[in-house]
């Protein structure tokens, strides 16, 4: 029934949709519940120690035999830049004062291992049968091990540049990340966010510039995004912002009710939550200080100075600090189980196929 | 065999392709090229005075007996403002300078005239089967003419709240305009292009928001993106930066080579040729001062201080001050004949849309 089997053969799945993999909002439970359904669930490892990665890993292979893929950040660290982040934190003193909170304190420092040798262990043992990166992909020994041990390697793009050198490297599928999509921009290769492609421009790009293929990603929210992702040449596609909604999304409440109330004209690239552009919601803090702030530091470091403003702030129920991730198709989101969400996008998307060839 | 026919009987046509006006790019010869082969040709009339607007629909109307789109803008014309007009010189001095121009002379005026009771009688005089507007819509008064007259009644909306908006004041049709679209944005009850919308994103939101037939506009410049749009649940497109390659096209050499060399991270939103964001490929001028100024004079009075300087500039062959208008899909034009490009795309997306409904 799908017009394009590239993606589902090479990874031996049944439905063209792979659960995006997104740090803090998703664990084993959504990843299984994918990949039972016959799509491919995403465990993201970026906030997870290595201790937690096994776990987590150990969890989905005793509920599915399915193919299951492994997400992490191949970001280069943040250089410590104490002034960097002292004028970061001066800029935030004024939503210090109005919490009541004591801006002289340390802020808690924030750091995300990079995909690394521990992390490459595991997956040498547990070998999932996909290892997806993002900002690009490791350095080669480490992507030569996860080769070496049989599992395919996805990476996203935003440009057609990018595409072609995550092909060179030897990705076996890209993911193409149209400018709509929620959460981090997988960007490596340029930080110019006015250039950014929309989903609808850069796919048939992507699919014209390399061999391998490409799965769209970015506003694809219902079974018309899957059919209009085949017909623009992808063979599947990556879906975020529509499992955020399910029981199994680990989202807050006050993230529930903001994704609940979301429109086309709501969500911006902000920096200001961990210092890489990712879309969010549009809140007080993107407003005031943002989207875009120049003062923001070094990805992951951002988010140091803001955690004591968002922790306070949520706790009497305000979302004015908070990342509220989602993508400009979060509008057509609806509160269902993730595996029924996986069979009802693709079941949309078959109905929807047919119709095309139909004439009304 | 077009999966959806709304705006095809709306109009009487047999094409889902309406091609974009395109002030300043495209005069009667495309617009009768577009619409003998079948589609919906469009008389972009906003730079031409009303014995011009009368003079090429007369010569439209000698060409073709087939539907044809005249359009207009409908701003509110820039309040005079020398303090913001002079600061605005004084920061494109050095160009100035730098080229041996005089920088005192009193720059030319770029004055707009937004549609008016001139070009209103026009329209009754001579009744286009379309009559399409940018910037919103006309005052009640002249719209209700228009209407009255029998013209079918477009404009673009970027957001879903001016989808509504539009509906409610009595359009026959919409086009939403995607974020990946040359040219300016339509954008009237937002100036906001932070929150500007992926044509991924918008379509199937506008879809769902207003009754009437919505137009896929932006990032559409091959069968794949007709087919992609109806799969949205778009009624048709609306193609411009492909139509630039034609010989039809009325830009520049240098907009040409630089359109032909065009990538999908090479065009940005960009105020500073007019005041108003619209895209353009990137250059020197946009690198250096933009792409977005807040010190851009109102539109559309920015681009009388660069006009000099593009004057300068183009005689030598360099396009750092032009305007170079072009989407994101730029790259997927090919140079061939109006009629021909139009009838080619459709027969893409017929055979695209067929085998989207085979299984591979």
């Amino acid at each position: 029934m799908w017009p394009n089997r590239r993606l589902l053969d090479l990874i031996g799945i049944e439905l063209p949709i792979i659960q995006a993999p997104m740090a803090g909002s998703n664990g084993s439970a959504m990843a299984i519940a994918v990949s039972e359904a016959g799509g491919l669930g995403s465990l993201p490892c970026a906030i997870l120690d290595a201790a937690k990665v096994r776990a987590e890993i150990g969890i989905i292979r005793q509920r599915t035999t399915k193919p299951i893929n492994v997400n992490f950040f191949c970001h280069t660290p943040a250089k410590p830049d104490p002034e960097r982040d002292a004028a970061w934190k001066a800029k935030l003193k004024g939503y210090y004062t109005e919490l009541g909170l004591d801006a002289s304190v340390t802020m808690p420092a924030i750091s995300l291992a990079p995909f690394d040798d521990a992390l490459c262990n595991i997956v040498e043992d547990l070998k999932p049968e996909v290892v997806s990166f993002h900002f690009g992909l490791p350095a080669q020994a480490l992507l030569s091990r996860v080769k070496a041990s049989g599992c395919l390697v996805l990476s996203s793009a935003t440009t057609v540049e990018e595409a072609r050198w995550l092909e060179g490297k030897g990705c076996d599928a890209i993911v193409a990340q149209g400018y709509e999509a929620g959460g981090h921009r997988g960007m490596f290769l340029t930080d110019n966010i006015a250039t950014q492609a929309g989903t609808f421009a850069l796919v048939p790009q992507v699919v014209d510039a390399v061999k391998v293929p490409v799965v769209a990603a970015g506003g694809i929210a219902d079974g018309r995004g899957i059919a209009a992702a085949f017909a623009l040449g992808a063979a599947g596609t990556q879906i975020g912002t529509a499992y955020l909604f399910t029981p199994e999304s680990l989202i807050t409440d006050l993230h529930r009710a903001e994704l609940r109330a979301a429109r086309d004209d709501r969500t911006a690239l902000t920096n200001v939550f961990t210092g890489r552009p990712a879309r969010s919601l549009m809140n007080r803090i993107m407003h005031e200080i943002g989207p875009m702030s120049e003062a923001a530091p070094s990805f992951p470091t951002a988010g140091g100075a803001l955690a004591p403003l968002k922790k306070k702030a949520e706790a009497a129920g305000v979302s004015d600090f908070s990342s509220l991730w989602a993508g400009q198709a979060a509008s057509l989101g609806s509160e269902i189980g993730t595996g029924d969400l996986t069979r009802q996008l693709a079941e949309e998307a078959g109905q929807r196929l047919k119709a095309l060839a139909s004439p009304s």
